[in-house]
């Protein structure tokens, strides 16, 4: 396919692809698909000759998009959004396009720097210390590894005795960061939390005053803001002052709610977060950006690099004494240009936009959380400070019966989710079955709302 | 911006990316640019207010174009190649304008059966046994540390005795992968090559069973098929009977080199990989496919799954035990819709036309090898098997002057790469600075290799 063959088939994508958009709201959020089905119906062996490139997108149209599961509909509630603006998208067509592989500085000049440029706007907007210095990273998952990794080799021959904490209702991510840096089950510490599902500071107190009795050595402290079953936040400053008088790494988790902190109502929620080593939250999940661009933020970049850093000859350049070589920022060497869709999509709405954007969604949150909390059937299951509601219906008659509200729930969301028009997901909280709302799609509109919770109240009756 | 400003702006963008295919010949390979100028020309801070799609992009073209390495360019020598083809493009605008996120089947159940299908594919297409079960990690340094995490996993208590295995040539990721994986210095072993710069058998035999006498546990022993240098191959049979034999993890990077094994009379450099617990080679290299698509492949998808596994409620799906959840086989659990590029390419192309292209640049490599050993000033520094020759210049005057050597050679690839026509990095062999021609760029054709010939000729003239 020569220059010109991509232009005609690039029309006609961008075509298809705006046609999808406009459209999106007529199809199912998740395919009525069974496992295994779109992989027997593919061919089981690589074609020895190619093929015209309408056949593979017909192929494509027919065998592949009947099973996806669409993240941009805007009766997208599950787990959390991950929203692709089209600024974003074009940023992500240009940045594939020229094909650059951002390892160093000198295989980027321009990316490296931008790079620099939009994590420090970002910083500035979420009213992050200048003492941070950002990069990108793939994931929340991988930032959280990369701080584990960081706070274990800055300890020493200490590291053998260190021992990590977060609460209990931590992400999923942070327990595995800690396994995978190598710290054993039996040296990591699950706080309690309060009856908001944030982490019990006198808990978190009493753990390092017990491990330090016993000879161990804290080492990493992790703190959650807008956690992934409830959004809680932990009470970052009190977490992170225990954390600083002990010497660990202080790591603040604001994957989700973090990009929130660009509208300032909503910093109090990260009040403390200058205390830590390290943050990382999200442009990928609410703010417009497409998957993955993951900002992650350090205090100590010597330390950080300590760890990553790589030199062999192969990759010495003339520079590398001035310049941020991102190579040895985190886990990967190579690197696609991503900063180039945050700089669009900053650009393109600007932060009053954006600020607007999320606003609206906290508003939605909040006005289905009063919806809930007016129906005397249903319970709202814990705070709703951004756009997360947890709720769940409990007829008459199943009252304190949790494995019959439990199963009465999961039937509940199996039906809603059914009808292909929303998709929800759950979790438990304190061991109770919870339904989750997450309104942060930027297609969804009031309208989205009233109709989730519709269905959720039809189903509720049937 | 609406979906039919996105249809007006996309169809712009395609048209720009036709025209920079076009023309891409005509642009310097590197800038001209110094650390800290593009950075200093941006604003400090976001902006408050939305711009308009034409102004961000006229700024893209002023500000940021300028500062870019172009990785397509047909004079692109320097490093590896990144190929990014025009029908991976078409399937990444495809991917991210879908916005899929591929943690759990559920979340994208097309896209997990499509990446379990085009790694079977991919496989089978390499000459892989069938007993290797594939998955799409972003890089091979991802993809090695996925391995040792795994190995030193399935250890149990024996991980604080752990030794690692590598040459003297690996790449440095896997080294980077050591220590990220917890195995301190003192237990990785760094083994000798020969005069090939592939890894010496016996002095790893020497190695294991020194440490065995010991009391240490050898853990991981990684060979390299194609080495970033020289593209040195490891004997990996005998390797891997050896790493067989103390029962030791044996990963196999072949970031570089094996996807050549889809030409057969490639495999005997493979020959003994089916000796390996893991495979990694990149498709996003030599394959046509843009970065990130890293192919790992592993034998036991169950001791992978062990390290890597998370099952918090949240993430929970009725499906779970019947399907593949892609975020329980390596370290992030977002993930990319990255099968689609694959499918893209390999239905594109065919297998045939991807064996051509690929022959063509090991044709071009060694033709430049065979002009290399005809010039009595020029000295060819390693074998070149599949795409990369390594040399340089020796004046009479300077025989037996490694420094002066090493002065004239990095000031001589310097002077060629200020030309901007071609870019090329250099290593050093045996401690010898040598220049690497890594000829595999899809644009580069024959008279792009006479060309850096000939600048490197002139340059050594001057």
């Amino acid at each position: 396919m020569d220059h010109e063959a991509f232009r005609q088939h690039g029309h006609a994508m961008v075509d298809w692809l705006a046609d999808y958009f406009r459209d999106l709201e007529q199809r199912r959020v998740v395919p009525e698909v069974r496992p295994g089905e779109i992989r027997a119906a593919l061919p089981s062996a690589a074609p020895e000759l190619g093929a015209p490139f309408e056949t593979i997108f017909a192929d494509f149209e027919r065998q592949i998009l009947p099973g996806m599961t669409h993240w941009g509909h805007p009766g997208w509630f599950a787990y959390f959004p991950s929203n692709g603006s089209p600024p974003s998208l074009l940023a992500e067509m240009l940045a594939t396009g020229l094909g650059a592989q951002c390892m160093s500085w000198i295989t980027s000049p321009a990316a490296t720097e931008l790079e620099q440029v939009v994590m420090a706007w970002l910083r500035d907007l979420l009213g992050l210390p200048t003492a941070f210095t950002g990069v990108i990273q793939d994931t929340a998952s991988s930032s959280t590894l990369v701080a584990c990794l960081t706070a274990r080799d800055r300890m020493g021959d200490a590291a053998s005795r260190m021992t990590a904490y977060c609460s209990r209702e931590a992400h999923s991510s942070v327990a595995k960061a800690f396994r995978l840096a190598g710290i054993p089950a039996d040296r990591v510490r699950v706080i309690a939390v309060d009856d908001t599902y944030a982490m019990l500071p006198e808990a978190l107190e009493d753990a390092l005053a017990a491990d330090a009795a016993a000879g161990l050595v804290p080492g990493i402290v992790v703190a959650t803001m807008g956690t992934t079953s409830s959004t809680a936040c932990d009470p970052l400053r009190a977490i992170g002052e225990l954390a600083q008088a002990v010497g660990a790494w202080y790591h603040v988790d604001a994957a989700y709610g973090g990009t929130a902190a660009i509208c300032p109502e909503i910093r109090p929620l990260l009040d403390g977060v200058e205390l830590a080593d390290s943050v990382v939250t999200n442009p990928h999940k609410w703010l417009m950006t497409h998957f993955d661009c993951s900002a992650y933020y350090v205090r100590d970049v010597e330390a950080l690099q300590k760890t990553f850093r790589t030199s062999p000859e192969y990759l010495r350049t003339a520079q590398d004494q001035e310049v941020a070589n991102f190579r040895d920022w985190g886990i990967p060497l190579g690197r696609r240009f991503r900063a180039l869709k945050l700089w669009f999509v900053l650009r393109s709405y600007g932060a009053e936009e954006l600020r607007t954007l999320l606003r609206k969604h906290i508003a939605l949150g909040h006005e289905l959380a009063s919806w809930v909390d007016a129906e005397p059937q249903w319970e709202r299951m814990a705070p709703a400070p951004l756009g997360l509601v947890c709720l769940r219906h409990v007829p008459p008659e199943l009252v304190g019966d949790e494995p019959a509200l439990a199963a009465h729930n999961a039937a509940l969301m199996a039906r809603v989710n059914a009808t292909g028009e929303v998709f929800l997901t759950h979790t438990l909280l304190d061991g109770r079955y919870a339904m989750r709302v997450a309104i942060g799609a930027w297609r969804t509109e009031r309208r989205h709302v009233e109709r989730v919770w519709g269905l959720l109240r039809e189903a509720g009756e049937t």
